[in-house]
């Protein structure tokens, strides 16, 4: 079993009821596998979490930018989606704490990603519980809003693929193009890799369960890392 | 120009920043025919009391039912719809305050509903910002979460049409029918009546922009007012 002191320690943090810490690390799967009496799963401290994560970062952004209402809503979404938060749960290790079935343990693929994610609202929801308002505010301030000014220089609250066309477009007046380079594992659990290129020069890969979230994540790379856009 | 110092006394209130109050009634097609220095429409403080309002009622759910998270979802979603945050409006009379422009005010459809509806997040903003959490609470508390008990008396958080559909399969082993009564207005304004009835008898109308809105509304009535289903 984790040691949950340690991340208590990480995350600088003192619980007062340490099995709600506990708690919001519970995937369902666990549960079926190790039931035991007093603990539940994360579900429910998932809904409150994503409702405090909401409101914290909406009044965030109200109170500091004078921009209008759709441009708030896509910055925040770019905070707020699994992908984002499960970046997050990457940086702090969440993997190491996540209490899975073995089965789902296997699977580090999309599903795992949503897991993770779910796992931040959680744990925003215990903070929020166990610790108050300010804890979450701290929490959500330290590890999300901090993501914000990245958002914003690289433009994430973009759909990727039409921002790399559009700086592609202006740089180079030519338009990039995908191909997939790889496609692997049964039918159920396909993987694919795609390159996204200029001409004949390869930009940057991206890797996704479906040819889209693939050219996506090719495209965020190239936005991301490749010395010719450079943004 | 509507008084709003009268909606001040009606909703218990007192604005520090009266134009606050009065900014969250603003709707974007009044500033293209009435532009006024200082006066911006309501759509920023909407996307906060939105956040501001979903936090409340979920922590309320969170802290008052065991119930799985699916389920909270369902009914958070029932409180905080549009068709709800509009009949909350109405109640309240906002349709004497909401500043539109005169094209606007023509439309009382749908379009309107979600104005109204609108205007009630933006409020629930105002709210938040003028005058704190607290008071955020109390008027959730008593003009929306005051909707829970019938919203789960009368399962308003399913859809009508299957659930009257069971009420009446129950009841009557039968299952109930929708007929067009009337339609009118211009194609892009028609507006639809529908009854429903058990074999010939008609239970209830309901009125819509399309058939399967006047038939949802339908269901809901015959629901809300049938002596024959009578939840």
């Amino acid at each position: 079993m984790s040691d949950f002191s340690k991340l208590e320690e990480k995350l600088n943090l003192s619980f007062k009821n340490k099995n709600l810490l506990k708690q919001a690390f519970v995937h369902r799967s666990f549960l079926n596998e190790n039931p035991a009496p007093g603990l539940d799963h994360n579900e429910r401290l998932e809904f409150l979490g994503d409702a405090v994560l909401e409101l914290i970062v909406t009044e965030y952004l109200y109170n500091n930018y004078d921009n209008p209402e759709g441009e708030l809503t896509s910055w925040r979404a770019a905070l707020v989606n699994s992908k984002m938060l499960s970046s997050v749960a990457k940086e702090l290790s969440f993997n190491d704490y996540i209490l899975l079935s073995k089965g789902e343990s296997q699977d580090v693929g999309r599903a795992r990603q949503y897991i993770l994610a779910n796992a931040v609202e959680a744990l925003i929801g215990a903070i929020y519980i166990d610790l108050g308002t300010d804890e979450a505010d701290k929490f959500i301030k330290n590890h999300i809003l901090s993501h914000l000014p990245a958002v914003l220089e690289k433009k994430l609250y973009r759909d990727p693929k039409s921002y790399l066309q559009e700086l592609v477009q202006e740089k180079f007046g030519i338009t990039p193009t995908y191909e997939v380079l790889e496609e692997t594992g049964p039918d159920h659990a396909k993987t694919f890799i795609v390159g996204v290129y200029i001409e004949k020069e390869l930009l940057a890969k991206g890797k996704g369960s479906n040819k889209q979230e693939a050219q996506e994540e090719a495209a965020r790379n190239a936005i991301d890392t490749s010395p010719k856009i450079g943004v």
